[in-house]
């Protein structure tokens, strides 16, 4: 048993700003299970609505201060700012298009910067970001909570330690259901904003899950990728984003890469799934199922190494809370970001150095995100082609 | 997709004093998170060690205030009981033969209460209790929290409409590894008590696991049992309690039920596995594996119902917080007993009823899990012969 | 890959004659392909009915040979007995009942013998059966054919080599819903003499697939049973034997085993299977997914062990006949047991030595399933106390 | 349970003549297994070298006629073309090849035609073959095995009534392990002339398996290919073809397909999978698990369909052997194939019109199977480009 993780806080509490995340939002009270989970962070302030009133009433109804209760972000920034008790970090959980003027708002106030994914709805405003980042010297994550899976970080320290020889294939995909129908015309608020362009940019289901598998597989193989060529296709009738893509990806040094994405997939759920082979051996991962990593020596029985349990690396062990077989999910790999965030926090304001293995993704795994969704909306857009990556 | 769970306090939080789990400790910290989850407690007092020093020590270090970090639970009963934001729930997590004397002084100093499993190291305490919970009205829970997971809910709900008709066969399982090995003799400290007759009770392997495993066919299958007969069987040369069992199971009105518990079975890590069979149809569930259902219909194909996704039921969407294919796991199932005790306490505050759908484990299951521990050792002391339960 | 195995007859045929498995039965088809799979049978003569008329009948169907188309085993054994080119072996296939007439008139007849399961109807008819074929000399094969799965054989060496170390707990069961209702009454074939005591024996689930569990267990266990303890339960309204039977079994040497065989649990088809855990590890074995064998060394990650693939034994091997990832399935392993009689057969006729290797079931082996089951239902019927096995 | 197949021959057997398949070829043993599984087959004649030497002594050995064992396969069509028992087919299982001279010889010579796939090494050559089957009236048959699991056949029935509404995706992968490391420089036989483009091909993995699995998409989804795109890659050093292949596919009509074949992924033995999504439902199935056809109804549970189990349609049943959780294999499926031959054949003799259910691949299925591996070089040595197929 390799168990290091503790679900505690000790030696304090962060405060945590959100944006974003009200009444009727899904990703924002995950990103608050997230933060609180492990007592790391509190959440002090909110601006939770793009309604004034919807704000201030969502921030009070979980117990956010009358005074913190925002009606605007910029109310929030401008306000936190002044304050000697302000916010440790400003959690950014909106819609896609409103990501890059609050991400750039919060970082020029002088924030610490959490951000959903995909980073930004334009390369423009992602590179943008980036240097903002760079001159500003603010921390920014981007929440690609997959890779905060216990056995996704084992899963990228066995690949960068050779256990699996020179990587050649990878296979990444993520099958849902959930837009196998037109829902989005009937006003389900999830389905509404990620099939419209003007707020989801111009991906759809690519943007929406298609850079999560994306992120995943430069996480775990430590490869990126020169070109991609991508088929974006719109399967049901009136939608504006495509809701199914394949991919052909051709990484640098020559491992080769597929990656599905799908919508409208009926009998998958969240079907992200990871393989990565190499010449020694291959990897196997699956979002459904995250407290099993298989791994194959090339030549032996393939083995199943279980979250904390027996073959379990430190990597893994340092994020795992409960025993092997006692199945962690979803809130915990995504508490697992919130958490390294809070350590390279901590070490900040004590002046000592981030521990290594903290490598919670940040803006330039946003801006790699980006990247590929323009690549191939552009691939798609000139009939499939390839389209270097920079 | 059904899903009616928030993971977050709506209406304030409620305050939760905790007697055991300390330093080194594992269930404390899992009741913590538990706790944390949905934001409805706050751990604001503790007696965290029967070692004063290490108790105040382990609550100053959790963020308990210094005039709350008692010394002993006594010290915090006396102190709590008087202050005007006393404690809402005292929840004892201590090792089992100290429940007894805590959950009493607890009821005795008015105080609700949760309470770790098994209830108590004799039939003749658990009966004392569940006599003073009727007499105190106070609210008495016991963490079976295998019952809080979602579709733990469903399958119940099924077997209560009928939905696989009247049920014949119940075959539950719990194998584990590991102590497969005396690793109590090198000090281990979970070891070191649970094999101990001092601290766990008469009962090794089936006081420990045994009692979940049998608690959670009764919640599902809503059968009582009649009389059981037990092999009860210690294989680790000079371990002092059992650690394997084999019980056969005779429910009143006829079905017939197995149960197996073992902790030295190499391969098995927390593997808890339910299976209930009717006339007409099956029902089969697998802790380590908890988000999905499995549901034969006589005649149909066998049917793999998800938590939160299609075929969710209202029971198992009331404490469903991220929709299907984001797994949950052993915490959140955990935090959804501590959610409905957070329901019971708010709904007696505001004078209104309880909701019907709130069930989780009370004094009575505590009693009967003793009752089980007690005749399981009874039937193979005997040299297995069935023994009757009251 | 380790594939020895050959599908083809290399040598010569030889030739067989079958009592029972005419038309509408199940088994007899089975033992047909079983023998044909591997080129090494051919069904020379039959007397496939206790009706005349359609043993002949059946027989011309199949291509036998007008003048070997019998209609009763008598003729069949008195005329083949005179042939010059008689039958090398009998199969028989009938309901249990006959059994045990027809084997004691075939080794009387000189012939060698191969019987389906369980052996007889009663002990003392077993052991007769062992005393004549102790004295005749003669090959008597009892189809327990679950042994005949390549990696059941390895399970068998492995443990035998003491890769698990000492074993301690056998868990066994096989679930089946095909009789949860009473399609006996409606005249179902294959239902009606299983549940008629005078053609299947005292036993209902219990001698029909309890004792292919039963076993199993001991093949690959290498244990005997000391004692066991049973409950026999009819669930169905009329039924005259049992559908459902719990064991518990104590092992000569200290293990312990539950055995749990059910005809009555819906969502389960052919539900054998098989856990073996030791001191150093432990095995587990499904026989509805045959080709996989998990291994978990002590403190090892669990390890899945494929027929004909990395880490198959040549116990394994020399029953395989398509390299791995081509799944093998039920026919292929009761054709082993075929092909294995023929290599006995083969190695009398050259004088040569059987090759060790060679383990089908033997008339003691059918001997132990027919005590089992007398036993089972001596345990049951004295209301559930323990019986001991010679 | 749907169980209508038989594995008994019902009126006589046929007479195969078999090019190929000698000492030390894996495939001619299969085709042996696969014909004689359900005793309509009889081996008469064969020339199962292209070494005179070897080929008469490998058919005596498997008891070939003295006067049928071929020194070639030009002797067998000559004299058995003559012969008032001549042969009822000629199967073909030699390397790629020789694949066109034979089968055109042999259907010059008057014979119906089995024929291992791909069908050919070129367009050219399958072409002319089609042209020849259509001339000659000859029944012709490419084993494209997969297409013989009896839920195969159901999964092409259920799209084909509509079960899961009009066909938007299609994902099919077919990976393997077994060509990692250069074994052909080792001799190894199999991977020896697979890995030859003399031999085998312009396609390696591409003409190997990836055939199969473009094969097993046509044949369930029942879309035909307007144009796919391919990234063939070697990956092995010194390797002369291609080990890993992706492709994406534009079926007429609008759907999407991906293809993932490759020989270089550790941790996969014979992967075949395939998965297509409607827009009313899902179905997906696994070669390494064929007794499994999982079929989601947009809206509702997964369900669990078993070959021969409650849900089986009546395309499964009729090639099925054995019950419900008795697992039939690749052999069983192998075997329909030749089972649907023969009642072809029956019926042509008979007069009588072919069953509609039987629907083994033929010319046209192979020729297709020849044209995607040429459109997939022709694509991946042009960079990566769309290439339209006929």
């Amino acid at each position: 048993m390799s168990i290091e993780g503790r679900g505690d806080a000790v030696g304090g509490r962060l405060r945590l700003g959100m944006v974003g995340g009200g009444q009727g939002a899904f990703i924002g009270a995950v990103h608050r299970m997230a933060a609180r989970l492990d007592d790391r962070w509190v959440l002090a302030a909110g601006a939770l609505s793009s309604d004034p009133v919807r704000a201030r009433a969502s921030a009070l109804e979980l117990g956010i201060a009358e005074d913190r209760a925002y009606a605007s972000y910029q109310d929030m920034l401008a306000a936190e700012a002044g304050r000697a008790d302000r916010i440790d970090a400003v959690a950014i959980v909106t819609p896609n298009h409103m990501h890059y003027p609050v991400a750039r708002a919060a970082l020029e106030a002088g924030f610490d910067v959490i951000c959903d994914k995909p980073l930004t709805a334009t390369v423009a405003e992602a590179e943008a970001l980036a240097d903002l980042v760079a001159t500003s010297g603010r921390l920014f994550a981007v929440t690609y909570n997959y890779t905060g899976y216990p056995l996704i970080r084992q899963a990228r320290a066995m690949v960068a330690a050779g256990a699996i020889g020179d990587i050649r294939v990878v296979q990444v995909e993520y099958p849902q259901a959930w837009l196998t129908e037109p829902i989005e015309q009937g006003g389900q608020k999830q389905a509404d904003w990620r099939t419209d362009p003007a707020r989801s940019g111009a991906g759809g289901c690519v943007g929406d899950i298609g850079t999560h598998a994306y992120d995943l597989a430069r996480f775990v193989s430590g490869l990126e990728a020169e070109a991609i060529l991508a088929e974006l296709t719109t399967f049901v009738p009136g939608r504006r984003l495509d809701d199914n893509v394949g991919v052909l990806i051709r990484y640098r040094g020559g491992a080769r890469g597929m990656l599905w994405a799908s919508q409208v997939a009926p009998g998958n759920e969240n079907g992200l799934r990871l393989r990565v082979y190499g010449s020694r051996g291959g990897l196997e991962w699956s979002q459904e199922d995250p407290n099993y990593l298989w791994f194959t020596p090339l030549g032996e029985p393939k083995r199943r190494i279980t979250r904390g349990g027996d073959g379990a690396s430190p990597e893994a062990g340092r994020l795992t809370r409960v025993p092997f077989g006692h199945p962690e999910g979803y809130i915990e790999g995504f508490a697992n970001i919130y958490r390294e965030i809070a350590d390279a926090l901590a070490a900040r304001k004590s002046g000592g150095a981030v521990d290594p293995a903290v490598v919670f993704p940040d803006v330039a795994d946003g801006l790699a995100g980006v990247r590929f969704v323009a690549a191939a909306v552009k691939s798609a857009s000139a009939g499939g082609t390839w389209v270097p990556l920079a």
